[in-house]
């Protein structure tokens, strides 16, 4: 399943489907270039792709797959994560004081948490933006909760919305749906907000990680991120490759999940991860 | 703290804390006993509360901690459930048919399946009733997005509604909070809808247990549930036990995650559990 040309017509043939499936008023395949699932042309061939993701916030991380950072630019790579149920006010306050100290790119809490983060933030002044996840960490909810659980949180002051793919939905083959539930989600956001997919890729074999990665893209999301960090397991080189070739140069890849050392992080970013999503941001940088 | 007296004395402070901290125009406090954590004598003190129960369907489980049932009722405690997110629409089929044949009092399964099930359920004429989670398996959404999934999920059929805790804004010390966040829910889900609250016990002290079942039960829940299956650990005896002592005899208990045999069934219930949620449904039925 290296092969780049399975991987194109697996990523085709789901899209093609969907085009097929979509209704006259669905109107967002075209979106995708069906025929240039990874051709890297876009900053040519479709500038206003690259310049939103430009917009979104992109212009801090590497876009080139294989390129590692110079270690100066290792912080503002991180998303700074504190996911546990039972984290408290306490321990997230401490968590922002840490990515306003440190540089990170994003502080990612859960949805009751993000007002707290986005005050602490703006009254910093800092460039790190508040993060959070939606329909976490299963994907299971509803379509349309999905979507007022990211408008609230945008409301709420959240820059960054990382929402779980629906992976039950996929394997039923109903890729419709999961292209809808993802859209559904973006559009809650609206412009200025960067949107991240988690693929848990612990559910899937790899013809379902390159189906994922096509709706994702179809559905205008700017990054697929590989885990939940609460899922069968975490961040592999081999998802994070897989994943840059489905998506291209202008989707960002985010890694997470069971990355805990700067060696870690290095060999994400090599293997094409534009973000990475840990809660060991304070040791690895300290080790860069 | 095993001592009766320390249960009644840690509810007791938690909920006189609730009241103080209460608005004037929350008037909610006034719903549990303060004086009676769990005298057991509600069918004289309360009966509209022992009448609230047995309307939303608790006259099919034993009430009395201790109580074994007898084997043909076994199937009538179980919620029969399949929470995976890699579930696929088939495996909820299937479910609902498994269910439909050995009477299980419920089917559970995540918010994206309850109209197929409830369809279904309601198709086979039986009394099995369709349940769902909300705010699943983590519990740190927003309280009105989880408000709004449970309405959602009531409006697809569900009948039964199994709600995380806010963990972390418990041990925050935000009792007011954690209090409005279940009664949100309990008040979207309306008459006739059964609401059980899950504590996620593994996260929790013994102290905190009981601080979780006093404020479940001044929020007005038909049930206090031990765990999602997801989280640290699964459901305990000593668990079953201490929540049952807090809650008295007019709520529910159901044990869940971790319940594999006919004779774990059977000590979950000796120690209080009403309601038991399992995958091994078929198993445990089998060998009973």
């Amino acid at each position: 399943m290296k092969n780049e040309e399975l991987v194109e017509r697996i990523a085709r043939e789901v899209l093609q489907r969907l085009r097929q499936e979509s209704e006259p008023t669905g109107g967002g395949s075209e979106q995708v270039c069906l025929t240039c699932i990874a051709c890297g042309e876009c900053v040519t061939r479709r500038p206003e792709a690259v310049a939103a993701l430009v917009n979104a916030g992109a212009s801090r991380v590497s876009s080139t797959a294989g390129a590692a950072p110079r270690d100066e630019t290792i912080a503002s790579l991180i998303d700074h994560t504190l996911l546990k149920p039972d984290a408290t006010r306490e321990d997230i306050a401490k968590l922002c004081d840490e990515a306003v100290r440190h540089g990170f790119a994003a502080v990612c809490v859960q949805p009751c948490h993000v007002r707290l983060v986005a005050e602490r933030l703006d009254k910093a002044g800092v460039k790190t933006r508040a993060c959070t996840v939606v329909g976490f960490p299963q994907g299971a909810n509803r379509s349309d909760v999905k979507a007022v659980e990211a408008r609230k949180a945008v409301g709420d002051g959240a820059r960054e919305i990382d929402m779980v793919m629906n992976v039950g939905v996929l394997k039923s083959g109903d890729y419709r749906y999961v292209e809808s539930d993802i859209r559904g989600v973006v559009e809650a956001c609206g412009r200025g907000v960067v949107t991240k997919v988690i693929l848990e890729t612990g559910y899937l074999s790899d013809e379902e990680k390159i189906k994922a990665c096509a709706l994702a893209k179809a559905a205008g999301v700017d990054y697929v991120k590989t885990s939940t960090g609460f899922g069968p397991r975490g961040a592999s080189v081999e998802d994070v490759q897989l994943m840059r070739k489905v998506v291209g140069e202008d989707v960002g890849v985010k890694a997470a999940g069971g990355i805990r050392t700067a060696a870690d992080l290095r060999k994400m970013v090599e293997a094409g991860a534009t973000r990475i999503g840990t809660s060991a941001s304070i040791k690895i940088i300290g080790s860069a």
